[in-house]
């Protein structure tokens, strides 16, 4: 199947060219970078919605009666659950059975998880070009659900167009432990499971840290929600829909992208020119026992592959 | 000054030579490369820590207490705290003053704090190379402390030859929330702040995970402390010494660090070439406009730069 007819099949919703495509986007195949390029105009009509938080905060669940409430709207959705290591309990794998479970007869929820391990080239970079597919795949709104520490975790909520931040009340003092990174691309605050104790008290320290860094009557606004419940979902979503456009953002997440594809590209470049996977390993090895200077060997492929004078 | 003249100072540990050498390699400054080859051959002979885990475990105050033991053994230390993003709350900021005073009169200790805002080509990648080179300027031991959490994180305790993973009793039931990205690469596990009440049922449900995944009697070692007091910190030293070594995970740490400069190489070379900063400025904002094709301009300067046909 042709570049073309694969992207005819594509945008007709084929659910079967749908997920070969993105798994040859994440796996980075030989047909990767003509799929994006001509997926690419199709794109940008999509509302990202970005969903982070601790471990444990009731994120999926969160995502899950999101998609529930836009479905009963009729628009069609695609989840991104980001991991950024494989769960060491079973609990995030059960997770996934169960909402796949939950979306299993609707075909306008389409779950795509994204792992770390093995992304060549990066996870928020993968994530980007999948979110794009989907997005020229006709999907109304992407969901983009991860751990927010870390700073490959906040370079992925960064692509969205509207951030939702969710805590707990059982975070307590932990509220000042929320890094600067995230504070600042947050457009609503969640505090979820807000049947729990605790509930008013982060709240009013939350109010009192964003009084810190907001102007009167700018603040990022708070919504309490119960996911498990339903609680104020529809309250988030009205949030989230409020939020006003930054275009400046837009503008600063394509400048490190742009950056990003080249610096992919240029090393799969390299790689094809001058760097067989054996010779990497035998230089690995090298450079463990010392034998080996990693800055020199650096020199030396770059030369070999004629991009460095 | 030269390269070799400032490769000399530093390794007669000349203090303003040690600081702008890292100020270069942290900034990727044109002489950094040179400095990183000439530096390399004098490396490999530092002990590398690695302390981790969640904010708020007491981090930074087990390893200002594990450098005060360093120094009573005669050993010179260099401490590196790489923070994912720059702290909403004033807390890290007195803490950094705070270690700063405690060992203020002693050259023995070295103190670099790693930013993430603006660091060229990612933060684990800078914070390998700030660490080969004190490694080279002949400090004995060096201590990576990062917030256990987000793939760049995983990959910079990596670079570590042994490494704490940092819980505190009032993690409770959220020990099942560790990911096994840290599980796995944790040397000695530290249960700090054991004074609090909480502390025995931490640790009985760390060993019953630990009796999942490691063979009876392999298990990694797990160590009590109270960092603010003090107690147990030549315990947790020596239970990291008695780390049996593991050479296989650092020729795979050398297989991604290898490809990871290359990258930022061959970006390097591709944007001096051919892409000035006002393009990128402007291509970006014709992708967030819609009038650039992302994927298309990444061909596009591929060609010009000429590593592409």
């Amino acid at each position: 199947m042709g570049v073309n007819e694969w992207v005819e099949k594509f945008r007709q919703g084929d659910p079967r060219a749908l997920a070969r495509a993105l798994t040859e986007i994440e796996n980075r195949g030989p047909d990767a970078q003509p799929l994006l390029r001509a997926l690419f105009p199709y794109s940008g009509k999509a509302w990202r919605i970005g969903v982070t938080g601790a471990p444990g905060a009731g994120k999926s669940t969160l995502v899950d009666r999101l998609a529930g409430l836009l479905r009963e709207q009729g628009r069609s959705v695609a989840i991104i659950a980001v991991d950024p290591t494989s769960p060491f309990s079973g609990g995030s794998i059960l997770g996934d059975r169960v909402r796949m479970h939950a979306h299993h007869a609707d075909p306008g929820v389409f779950i795509r998880s994204m792992a770390t391990r093995g992304v060549l080239g990066g996870l928020a970079p993968a994530t980007a070009d999948v979110m794009m597919a989907l997005d020229a795949a006709g999907r109304d709104v992407i969901l983009i659900e991860t751990v927010g520490v870390g700073q490959a975790e906040i370079d992925i909520v960064k692509l969205a167009s509207a951030v939702a931040l969710v805590l707990t009340p059982s975070m307590g003092d932990d509220v000042q432990t929320i890094k600067a990174g995230i504070m600042e691309i947050a457009d609503v605050f969640v505090i979820n499971k807000s049947d729990q104790s605790g509930a008013d008290r982060i709240e009013t320290q939350l109010r009192a840290l964003l009084s810190l860094t907001h102007q009167a009557g700018q603040e990022t606004p708070i919504v309490r929600t119960v996911a498990t419940e339903g609680e104020g979902v529809a309250d988030l979503l009205a949030a989230l829909e409020s939020r006003p456009a930054a275009p400046g953002r837009e503008v600063d997440v394509w400048k490190e992208r742009l950056l990003e594809l080249l610096r992919r590209r240029a090393l799969e470049q390299v790689i094809d020119e001058a760097l067989p996977v054996e010779e990497l390993a035998e230089a690995a090895r090298g450079v463990a026992d010392g034998r080996v200077n990693p800055y020199e060997f650096v020199d030396d492929v770059m030369k070999k592959a004629g991009v460095d004078e």
